[in-house]
């Protein structure tokens, strides 16, 4: 049976970078199929996967050349591991609206049948900082079942995942999609650690994972003082831990 | 006469904390008249000014009460040097369009009339994370004429930025609206300033000003160890410099 997952976090937190190493893991370590359904406006959700190409996205498909041009040979590329890819991409800036591109997006997908039955996982990466209702379609309707959160400890990223949370109570009731956890990405804050415990046990969730700052250092500045053999050691590390296969799956 | 100012950035960069040290510095040193208003879902575009109080938002008043009882009294709240300020509100998480709550939030403020003529300055504080259509309402059909962006050399700063000034490129001709520049909030990233020089000189802008990262650490996260007079004296710094009042009207 396909795991529908959600991967929710504000802009700029990790959600993406930690997303796609998930998915990598998943297919690397445990020769599983994933299908990852981008739906942040920005289109940076399968880059990662897709070795560093930007993607053509399902709104610019549709913009330029009409709902016809949009197929699973146009919208869905194939990265490392044969991990499926796809972007929801957003509006021209200051015009239309990106909650709605998502929704049109994730319709289109269904449509096609991109989301096949042989899948093991399926990520939608979803940016939190504005919970519109178009943002809350892939925990409607049974689109996902788990949400993942990824947050730090500073105050804007705690505000968006306590918001996304609120988001996720409207909707759990009718179409039975549940909190999996909290992923900190960490910001070395103060007392980042205690601080992210205090939250989940707030919420009543878990905290998945704490990922060391390194690794946020390493995928987003490329800092050049790192050598190969720290870079693969900390992402396998990394990785090994988001691993979701082995994670609780009650509720 | 009036000017109609809007400051634009990625959520967490400071912006809020900026715009509301701008407006109180106006206030504080040339006695000038402001009025705030808050376009962020958030709410937080006010709190400073407000004496940390949290404001009744245009959009929980509709909500909760109906039109009718969105008046200036009801939603227009006055604090530090007379400075006065609304704040939209965002919709319901996971319900709603947040772009849509900034059209109706300044549509009702004029027909209120409470951008009263007798004001110096108004500050729009606009969320630029997704640039939909709402989201640019402030800088449609000549809202406001200047548009300052709070960026940092962070990634997703810089991606923010660069949309919003796609955005403002759309609505330049047709509403007058000028980037008057960029003022960067830092965040302590490597060469930031050569960065932020660099980007700004992309986008044939300039530089208002570079914020020590000892700001952002006193206003986000209150670090005890700094003393009363140390505080005192970075912040009026920061705000002398950030007094727009000397900036160039050229655009």
């Amino acid at each position: 049976m396909t795991r529908k997952i959600a991967f929710y976090g504000k802009g700029g937190i990790g959600k993406s970078t930690t997303q796609q190493n998930t998915a990598a893991a998943m297919a690397y370590f445990h020769g599983k199929k994933v299908f990852i359904h981008g739906c942040d406006p920005k289109a940076d959700c399968t880059r990662l996967v897709l070795g560093g190409v930007p993607q053509t996205t399902i709104m610019d498909t549709l913009r330029e050349l009409g709902e016809e041009a949009v197929t699973t040979d146009t919208v869905v590329s194939t990265g490392f591991k044969e991990i499926k890819c796809v972007e929801s991409g957003g509006p021209e800036p200051g015009v239309g609206c990106a909650g709605r591109g998502v929704i049109t997006a994730i319709n289109l997908m269904e449509e096609l049948g991109a989301y096949s039955e042989d899948l093991d996982f399926i990520h939608f990466d979803v940016l939190g900082d504005v919970v519109c209702g178009g943002f809350a379609m892939p925990i409607r309707e049974g689109k996902a079942q788990e949400v993942y959160i990824v947050a730090s400890g500073e105050m804007m990223a705690t505000y968006a995942a306590n918001n996304i949370c609120r988001g996720l109570l409207k909707y759990a009731e009718q179409s039975g999609v549940r909190l999996g956890g909290i992923i900190c990405n960490s910001r070395k804050v103060d007392n980042e650690l205690e601080m992210m415990e205090e939250f989940v046990s707030a919420l009543g969730t878990q905290l998945i994972h704490f990922v060391p700052t390194l690794f946020r250092e390493i995928t987003l500045f490329k800092k050049p003082s790192l050598t190969k053999r720290q870079l693969s050691s900390t992402t396998r590390n990394v990785t090994r831990h988001l691993n979701m296969a082995n994670l609780p799956r009650k509720f």
